[in-house]
C-alpha cells in the first residue's frame, strides 16, 4: 500500500471540495444570507487540509487497483463528513448524524432526506444539497482527476474503482481526457436542461436545483412536495425525459458525438433499458387508470413515476404509496434493477441483468446439450469469465448487504415494507421506498444506528460494493501487502 | 429426447402413488371413515395407468440429464394432480385449485394450507396430507427407484436431478443400494421419533402425523394450531430436535454409520448450519424476552420457531406474528438461507451459502493480490468451476423468480409483507410467511392465478429450480434433440 499517495490525493481531493464549496458561499451572498459564513469556514479548513497535505507528490507516485479502492472509498467518506459541516454550522440541520446522512444521500445521489421542511431552508444550503448530487453524479474522483494532475497510468485504477458498471472502458486513449469529455457532455446535457426548464416557467434558481438533481439521478428537490409542486405536465415532461436521458450509459453519447448511430441503438443494455421502462409503464397506467380522470394523466404520472426510480433519481409527482401494490412492486422491482451501466444513475445495472438472463439460458442449454461449448455474449462480444464471476460476486454480496442491512434497521420496529423498502431504496441509491419511506414521507423516524446504516448502503450502492468490502478488510491495512 | 423411456418411467411411478394411496385407505378402514372410497377410487385409475404405460419397457432403455429433469419435472406434476382427486372426491377440499395447492404442499413438503378448519377432516384425509409429506421429503424418484427396478446408469440422472444441494453423491457405487440406505435411515429416524412423542403423551394416530411432517420437514398438521395444540415443552423440545435433525445432510448419517464422526463433524456445512441456529435462537431470545414470563420460555419459543423454519418445516408453538420486527426478520432471513443440502428440507441451502461467502472473500483477495491464484475451497476440496457457476446461476435465478413471482402476487393487492413472504415461503417450501400468511394464518384468500403461482414456486423450490426452467424451454421438445 501506497499509504504516502493515499494521504497525497485525499488532500488534494479535499482542496477541491473546499473551492466547491465557494459556489453556494456566492449563492448565499447573492441572497444576502448569513449561512454564507459556514461555507466559507469549511472551505478555510480544506484550504488549510490542502496545504498540508495535497501539495507535494511523495516520490514513489505509483498506485495499483487496491489504493484506487481505498482512496475511493475513503474519499467518499471524508467529503461527506466535512460536507455535512455547513449544515451544521448553520443551524439548518442542528444534528450531526443527521446533517452526515443528508450529505451522504446527496454526494451518493440518491436523495434520500431526514427534513421535515424544506422550503425554509436557506436557499444557499438548498444550492449545496442540490449541488452535492450534481458533483456526486459523474463522480468525485472523475471531477478531481479533471482538475489535478495525476498522471494516466495512476488515473486509470481511481476511474476503475469509481465509475459505475462491471467494466470501465476508456473513450480515448488517456484517462484525463476521458474524464473530461464525460463532464463536458454532462455540463452540456445539464445546461439543455436548465434552460427548458426556464422555458416551463421555472425561476433560474429552481432549474438550476432540479437539474443538478436531475443529472446526478439525485433527488432533492427545494420544494416540499417536489417535483408535484410545479404541476405542470410540460415540467413533468421535460424531467422524465432528462431523468432517462442520464440513465443510460455516458459512452453511448460518445458513440453520438462520433456520429456512429448504428452501434449505439444497437446497444444491448440500451435496448432492455428502455424496453424495461416501456412495461413498467404500461402495466402501471393500466392498474392506476381508475385512480386518475384519463388514459393521459395516468401515463403522466406513470412514467415520472417509473423514470424517476429506474434512474435512480427519486422525484415524484404523485404519492404512489396510495397506489395498488402491483404498482408499488412493479417501482420496487425497476428499483431493484437501476440505471445503465456508466451512468450517473445507481442500482444494481440494467446490463448486469442483462448478463445474468443470458448465463441462465446459457445454463439450461448445457443440460440440454453438454457437449455443446457455449459463451455468453453482449452486444456481439464475449463476456470473460472474470466479468462473468465480478457479476455474480457483485450479485451475490449486494443481497447479503441487503439482508444483513434490513436486520439491523428492523431493530427500530417499522414495519417490514418500511425497513425492507428503506434498505432497498438506499442502496440502490434512489431515495424514497414504500410504506413509512414512501415518497411524501422520509427517513427522519429512524434511530441514529439506522440513520448510519443507511449512510453505508448509500456508499456501499454508489461505490459498488466493493471498496468498502476492501476497506473493512484486515489484509488492505497489513504492512507486508 | 427418449420418450418413451419417459412415459414409462411416468407410468411406473404413477402404480407406485396408487399403491401409495392404499395406505390411508387402510387407515379411513381403521376409523370407519366413507373416505376411504375416495383412495381406492383414485388407486384404481393409477393401476390402470400402470397396467397401460408402465409395464413393458422400451428397448431404448438409456436416459440421460435432459430425460432426468423431463421425468423429474413432469412426476411431481403428476403426482400432485392425482393426489389432490381425493380431496376433491371425499368432499374435504371441494375446489380443484385449493385441493392441487394442498397437494402440491404436501409432496414439496412445504406445509402452506388453504384450509382453515382441519380438525373436522376426515382422519384418513389427514393422514394422507401429511403422508405426503413424508413421500415427497426424500424425494418421489429415490423412493420409485427403490421399488422399481431402473439400471443403475439410468437411474443416476434421476437421482441427480431430485436429491437437492449442489452435487449428488453416491454413498455407495450402485444408484438403487444409494437409495435405499437413506431411506433406511429416514425410516429409522421417523419411527424413533413416533416413539418419543408416545413417550410425551400423544396417541400413535398424532405422533406419526407429526413425524410424517418432521421428517420431510413439511409441516402440515391435524391440528388447528398445529404443535402449540400439545402445550408441552417435552414434545415442543423433541420436535425441535428432530426438526434439525432431518435439515442435516444425510450423508452424514451415513459417515456415522461407518464410524466416521471425524469427518461428519468437520464438514462445514453442518457447522455453519449450527451456528446460523445458535444466532437465531439467541437474537430473537433476548428479542422477545419482555414477552415471556422468562429466559427458559423465551428460549423455548424461539428455538422452536427457529428451527421450523430454517430446516423449512413450518410447524408453530407461537404466533410470531405478534414478535418485534427485528424477529420476523431474523426469521424471514433463515427462510431465505434454508437447510443443509442433501437434507429434506428446502430453501436455498446453506452450503450454498457457505461457497458464495467464499467467493466473495476470494474476490476481495483477488483485488488485493492481482497475481496470487486463489480459489475456494469446502472441506478442503477446490470447488470446481462448473460447480461454482452453476451455485451462482441458481441464485440469480432463484431471485428472478422471486422478483416475477412478487409481482404477479401483488395484482391480489395484499400487503408488501404477505405477497413477499407469501413467495420466499413456498419457494422455500416452509409453509408459513407474516402478515396475513403468519403462522395463524392461511393462503385461502389468494386468487386461483395467485394460487397457482404459489405451486410452481412450491415445485420450482423443492427441484431446485432448473428441471421446470428446462420444461418451460421449447429446445427441450425439438426433436432433433
Amino acid at each position: 500500500m501506497n499509504k504516502k499517495m493515499i494521504i497525497y490525493i485525499l488532500g488534494k481531493m479535499l482542496g477541491v471540495e473546499g473551492a466547491l464549496l465557494l459556489i453556494p458561499a456566492v449563492v448565499s451572498l447573492i441572497y444576502g444570507e448569513k449561512t454564507g459564513i459556514s461555507f466559507l469556514a469549511v472551505a478555510a479548513v480544506l484550504g488549510v487540509i490542502y496545504l498540508v497535505l495535497g501539495r507535494r507528490k511523495p516520490k514513489n507516485n505509483r498506485i495499483y487497483g487496491k489504493e484506487g479502492f481505498a482512496v475511493v472509498g475513503l474519499a467518499w467518506v471524508l467529503w461527506s463528513l466535512f460536507g455535512a459541516l455547513p449544515f451544521v454550522i448553520s443551524g439548518a440541520v442542528p444534528n450531526y448524524v443527521d446533517a452526515f446522512f443528508e450529505t451522504v444521500s446527496g454526494f451518493t445521489t440518491t436523495g434520500s432526506t431526514i427534513l421535515q421542511e424544506i422550503e425554509s431552508l436557506p436557499r444557499g444550503i438548498n444550492f449545496w444539497r442540490c449541488f452535492t448530487h450534481w458533483i456526486g453524479g459523474m463522480g468525485v474522483l472523475v471531477f478531481v482527476m479533471m482538475v489535478t494532475s495525476l498522471d494516466d497510468e495512476s488515473a486509470m485504477p481511481l476511474m476503475r474503482a469509481e465509475v459505475p458498471g462491471p467494466e470501465a472502458d476508456k473513450l480515448v486513449p488517456k484517462a484525463r481526457s476521458t474524464a473530461r469529455i464525460l463532464y463536458q457532455m454532462y455540463f452540456a446535457l445539464t445546461a439543455v436542461e436548465v434552460v427548458l426548464l426556464m422555458f416551463g416557467g421555472m425561476n433560474l434558481y429552481d432549474a438550476l436545483v432540479h437539474s443538478f438533481s436531475t443529472a446526478g439521478t439525485g433527488g432533492f428537490s427545494n420544494r416540499n412536495s417536489s417535483v408535484a409542486f410545479y404541476d405542470s405536465a410540460y415540467i413533468d415532461g421535460v424531467i422524465t425525459v432528462f431523468m432517462i436521458l442520464f440513465g443510460i450509459n455516458f459512452n453511448l453519447y460518445f458513440l453520438l458525438l462520433l456520429k456512429n448511430w448504428k452501434s449505439a441503438l444497437k446497444n444491448e443494455e440500451l435496448r432492455a433499458y428502455l424496453g424495461i421502462i416501456a412495461a413498467a409503464i404500461a402495466i402501471i397506467t393500466v392498474n392506476i387508470l381508475n385512480i386518475y380522470e384519463n388514459v393521459f394523466h395516468a401515463f403522466r404520472y406513470a412514467a415520472f413515476q417509473v423514470a424517476s426510480v429506474i434512474t435512480t433519481t427519486g422525484f415524484y409527482t404523485a404519492d404512489y404509496e396510495l397506489w395498488p401494490e402491483l404498482s408499488k412492486v412493479v417501482l420496487l422491482t425497476v428499483m431493484f434493477i437501476g440505471a445503465c451501466a456508466g451512468s450517473t444513475g445507481g442500482g444494481i445495472k440494467v446490463c448486469r441483468f442483462v448478463i445474468l438472463c443470458k448465463s441462465i439460458r446459457q445454463e439450461i442449454r448445457k443440460i440440454l446439450h453438454p457437449n455443446v461449448v457455449t459463451m455468453v455474449k453482449i452486444n456481439g462480444k464475449k463476456v470473460n469469465n472474470d466479468t462473468m464471476k465480478g457479476i455474480n460476486t457483485f450479485f451475490a454480496a449486494y443481497i447479503f448487504i441487503l439482508v444483513i442491512s434490513v436486520l439491523i434497521v428492523s431493530i427500530d420496529n417499522f414495519d417490514f415494507a418500511t425497513s425492507f423498502s428503506g434498505v432497498l431504496t438506499t442502496i440502490n441509491n434512489v431515495g424514497p421506498g414504500i410504506s413509512k419511506v414512501g415518497p411524501v414521507e422520509n427517513f427522519h423516524m429512524f434511530s441514529p444506528l439506522s440513520k448510519l446504516v443507511f449512510c453505508f448502503d448509500m456508499l456501499v450502492g454508489r461505490l459498488e460494493i466493493f471498496p468498502y468490502l476492501l476497506l473493512l478488510s484486515p489484509d488492505l491495512w497489513r504492512r507486508r501487502f
